[in-house]
């Protein structure tokens, strides 16, 4: 079954070119990843911390084996000296 | 300037169902607006009472209208009796 997350990523004020920085790297290691449809970056319109990934999955496998990628845990170990709080991450299938 | 739009929308627990149905309907009417590039709605394979609806508009002034259509407008006067607390909405851009 095909998933869609949508994570909701804050960054520390000072951290916001830092992390975008850091996303964009990670963008691009998840792309090439086999279960992943799509891995895109946005950001707030008003507010430029808050970043918004939308990920679309093949399936549970697929997620599960993204979480133990290279770029994924490269991620993790920086990820907490920039962000504001853990991200707020939901995992979905759509329904219409 | 295209839009995406994350809402993040969480029914009352003895609601799930009959907001179900309400987003339902609200996406079968915004899909026919001219700025509507995209409206999908997805439903936490966690959590069945978390809802997120992905948006995709053509610029901001499409996003705008939307907020005064007839079926915008009728899912607003259900919503507050339906959901948990005020959708947490996220416009932003695509930058990857």
């Amino acid at each position: 079954m095909k998933l869609t997350v949508t994570a909701l990523i804050k960054s520390k004020p000072e951290n916001v070119e830092e992390l975008k920085h850091a996303l964009e790297i990670l963008v691009d290691g998840t792309r090439q990843e086999p279960g992943c449809i799509s891995y895109d970056l946005h950001q707030s319109t008003t507010e430029p911390s808050t970043f918004v990934m939308l990920e679309e999955w093949k399936d549970s496998a697929a997620l599960k084996a993204h979480q133990s990628m290279p770029h994924y845990l490269a991620f993790g170990t920086i990820a907490g000296a920039l962000l504001l709080n853990s991200p707020d991450v939901l995992v979905t299938t759509k329904i219409k």
